[in-house]
């Protein structure tokens, strides 16, 4: 459903086929139709049901195609996400890409649950949130996965809210100038975040009436001295240095959001694979 | 001047950028001009230089790229990638997806790295390959990166070479009907690969006159075995369950190629970062 | 610099000369050269210099071009915005198309400008914003050419903030749930609107802590009610019915925002044309 | 059935929902389902339900969209131009851009009829005519639109017809030249239009043999002078200075044709809205 | 220069090199640089040198691009029609491609001189001109090369003129119906062409007002009797049957054009190289 | 299937229908329903059906398209090779373009189909393979097209196999050189071909390890001699001079290929048109 992934789909399918399947062209006879599963072969959260089944459809429309599961649910190892059925050529063609999709958006919703459990375990109501850290291409994607992973998002794009760090304020003068311009060319729906290295920035920050203080780097103490000064004029962002491992000693009370860019740019892919029988069960 | 990055890079500016940069847009005046370097926060690999040079170019046609390192050479921690000057709102418009491409062309090549030189210091000849697993949309880019890591490429698409699997070979009947089918549809320049799960098949392919056998999935010991029988007449890969760990047990005799997925869909992203300088040396 | 509009200028160009331009090359031999000046035929806010010049540099990279006034700032009738030399079959080729853009946004910045000078004569500090009733395929321009017109955006699409409307309340059961279910979905940096009918509406969106609340078509008196019952708690947008001869008795204090979807869908176009003279002093 | 259409649907879903609809996702669960009807709240001419049901298409291939009018036909205030019924969150999704589609299309073609009925009503057989002053990227849409409010399209781009101007006629030497030289080099169904300032050009284009004379911002008495010399020969457009008030006395014998570019450039939009029901009706 | 051309480079760049040139990446380093010519191995019409050196500069924007002969003119055996200088690895990546284009546009260009000789030699006024029968993707530069042959161009496209067939005239109830709706619907500019097999149709489409009368697959006695009953009141087009060898006994007083589809759809290609010196002069 | 058609149709769609069809538009009411049918009018090798139903469902998706041959199987004269029917506009809108297509692909299955045949007359195992010099934009579609009319396929891209000519082995410093910077930089799945002018050349070749060697430009006598230097150590390629007329005498013992440009960029278009009835039967 979003626009953006047609023209991404467009350019896998070209990388992959543009001459066509070598292999599957020479050996099975037009006719010959197969049903294929989508299997998980590790436990993970599903993530890209409708684009892999796009990938079926494009590469022929006359595949039938049947989600088993939902996108945001478990899946266990062994469990079947989707059947395909149709000819054996366009199954086999298709194969590879639709995969790849998955695998990387299995693999970025299933990271993000290990932080969203974390909270969870924590009682926390801390939000964990990705970044603008997307491979090119998959913006809309990565952060829906994220979402299918029980995380959430922060801004989709540059033209969206307002982010003032360092050089900002330099040319602005100050964080209270830099504040303002943004607030008067920014949209009046657009929410301000200022990064704050410093305490001294915390103050500036709140003084300035930005809507969120993006905590940069700090430690736990300096997180607590910074809420303090903070003391809910702003919503508190934290972000950098923080990981699954450490994770659960930065949910703070006050902090609102962490921000971390492996939730995107590092996870790593899903295993699944894609079996096939000869026959189609599916008419 | 990969045809594809084109429109990979047009993705990528469109879902950042499509309404602007409402911050910079807000504090920058047009005028205000400044030097940005790219910057490894981590030892890496370098990979990309061009296409971020076009993120940046195609952001705005008066911004000066000047590269400081190449493509496939080793940078240290701290070490300057490229310097880019210009109007300070295309910096700060063009940086984040040139970062988001950089960090994952340099993961994968400092990632294959890592394997490459677990080969080298084993005295091995074999190569170390990529496959399909690769982020769709980013293939050519991704198998670049392999190559500036000091690994090699597998096929790059459906479309050139013939890859037989179990599939084929039920519906054509036999390993030796598989091979020749494809031998007789197949481009003259095309080698064909047939991939082998036990001993017996081995023996199939090297009777079917394979050019290439892949040996799936198969432990070191039954891996000598089928290098025995293989016997020199053809190319032996081996792939599935090698990793940076166990690599260096694979590298037996005789092995010529091992091909590992997580070259390109696990390697972590690497850490770069964009310093800016308000002014322009470059005038 | 927007990356959309490189896809517009490649349709408007593609529209107008995909057979090229049966007169102009008929008549004028390839190396025939001219100067062109754009000229204001009437007073205007000036909008689209820069996609002006795309066009003719698409037409023809030879052209050059120089902008003479700049974006935002008024022309007088008889003034000139841009001038371009080069190639007269060039010139012609891509007259009509440059004069498209700028007679559509110079149109939008100079109606916008209307109505931010009747806020301004009335020494309110009210808002005039657009709305998403563009053009389509022309969000992104036109949005710009309110700005330029001194005027302010809304959302720039559906992905980045919340608007809650009738339907929505319906599906959720009440105000309080809607925007309680958007809170909890949206990027913390997304504010969430209400759009009210009644004053009871009006109530139930403050007490659900919505961020800002629409008065949709609601006269003065009721107008003045809602600011009274929202007491600050909320930023006030209205909308419905207001036009430039209305707008002053809108300018009621408490009001934050006023949005038209005129602005953008109705503005008529501003009046240029392009002038020749054969021969070329840019040499 | 336009091909152009396609990429212009394109733009407009991406700039609109290239990160999905915040707002529906949250409130509406995936399985809710209503009717919508797309309803006139002006009297209007209808244009543009196929653009429109493709948005809807595009968004949701389930959607079922049912047209209930024609384009090309009046409806009045009130009337239901189209409804679709199926998944709320596709409904709401497509929802503006189906009515920006609408309300320009019928914008145009209800301004077009307004012109066609003066010349209805003064029982002339002159042609209201429109010009390439179209919005970039909407030339095939907005002329279409012109002919559904009765009126008659001018060529389509540079590539078809000749129009010879000030400019041609300085670099041929002489209208008799230019003519010739076009007539030479157009294909040979192309007819030849010379655009004329003063009775003598129109005498010379006669002399040339030009198919069509355009008498540019001519006043009624010259236009008659200019048609006695014309005699027939030719076929008389005039252009310039002709509005909805004053076309009447433009409507002389003789006259051929009128072109007026506020037909497509500065017709207002028509007032559409789209209402909701939910559940669905065509199940 | 025409819009339609980029989008044929791109596919056809993406289709040679969408994983670069494997040989001459392995052996030429990047620094080494080359000068190479295009040159004719058959005397040939020149045609295509824009779009050959835009596929160069697609490839690698740093190349030197020299034309040394112009489209239209012709090239001796051995004479040099463009000379391109810089890195070898860019040369010989756009060299088949460039070669590709070359070929094509000159084998058209050449073809089509021969049937203009003709005419020529006889002394006649009769046009050639090209038909709608083009390579689908190719129609701007294919109707450009028959230009460039000297020869003339038929319509363009659907949307310009009308062309009455058979099938038409079935559905309208007579040539006189259809000629009268077309010419009601149609552009002012618009010349309306009515095919005729039969001498009775022929005077039918004179009667019903036809610009143009296609006399399709007759013989020359009969177009004889056709041009009488036409008698000067519509341009008379021939078409069908007619190739190099019978091409003289058409070309009969009273004949305006013959129409021929293999001028674009049966050329042969025309023979070119591109002969390549280490080191580059153009430095 | 192939994903490179899809932008190719378009392009061609485009290019004839941008403004749609005015002389359909203007005759036929939008329920006007007829049945079409492409008929071979020589006889010829089926190729391009699949093409060919997509522009009939690009145009209009209610078409319905029932192809009544094979990809690959001769028609005679007369025969019919697909029917479709729906509404008489969209027939007529798609007809010339859907024509376009199969000409060009129908006339080079035939084409290569006679080299085929010279070689089975012959009684000769050899391969005739199609070369890089094709129509730009076509690549797949006129490998396929040589596939279908029996012949094979030489590599479809820069970027599959190596190819080593004259520039590389001169900057290489020797053949064998050139061949082992090949091996290294190649996937092992590619194979290396050596182009050869003199037998001195073919020894090196053979050498070095190639594993075809192309005599390029050799007469019978020279083929002879270097096919007894070769002695099976590599697959023998000749190019260069042969041609239908001459072919059989290039059919030698010990060659394995010959790749012959003129397959794909000289073929003649086949003879096809569409002939319609008013009405439709299928429903």
């Amino acid at each position: 459903m979003l626009p953006s992934t047609d023209s991404l789909v467009s350019l896998a399918l070209q990388e992959d086929l543009a001459f066509g399947d070598l292999t599957s062209t020479a050996i099975f006879p037009p006719g010959h139709r197969s049903t294929a599963r989508i299997v998980a072969r590790q436990p993970l959260v599903v993530c890209g049901l409708e684009v892999a089944a796009q990938v079926f459809e494009r590469v022929d429309a006359k595949l039938v195609v049947k989600p088993l599961l939902q996108d945001g649910k478990p899946a266990k190892a062994g469990e079947v996400l989707m059947q395909v059925s149709g000819a054996t050529r366009s199954l086999l063609a298709a194969e590879r890409t639709a995969l790849n999709f998955l695998q990387r958006l299995c693999g970025i919703a299933t990271h993000a649950q290990r932080y969203a459990d974390v909270v969870k375990v924590q009682g926390s109501a801390v939000r964990i949130a990705d970044t603008r850290k997307t491979t090119p291409g998959w913006r809309a994607l990565e952060k829906y996965a994220v979402r299918c992973g029980g995380c959430h998002n922060h801004r989709f794009s540059l033209g969206e809210h307002v982010m003032i760090k360092d050089n900002h304020v330099a040319a602005a003068g100050s964080i209270r100038k830099a504040v303002a311009a943004a607030r008067e060319a920014a949209p009046h729906l657009s929410r301000i975040e200022v990064e704050a290295d410093t305490l001294e920035q915390v103050s500036a920050a709140v003084a300035a009436g930005a809507d969120v203080i993006l905590l940069d780097n700090m430690q736990p103490a300096q997180i607590k001295a910074a809420i303090k000064r903070i003391a809910g004029k702003a919503l508190v962002e934290i972000s950098g240095g923080v990981n699954l491992q450490n994770l659960a000693k930065y949910l703070l009370p006050g902090v609102d959001v962490i921000s971390i860019g492996a939730l995107t740019h590092s996870a790593p892919a899903a295993d699944l694979s894609m079996e096939m029988r000869a026959g189609s069960s599916a008419r």
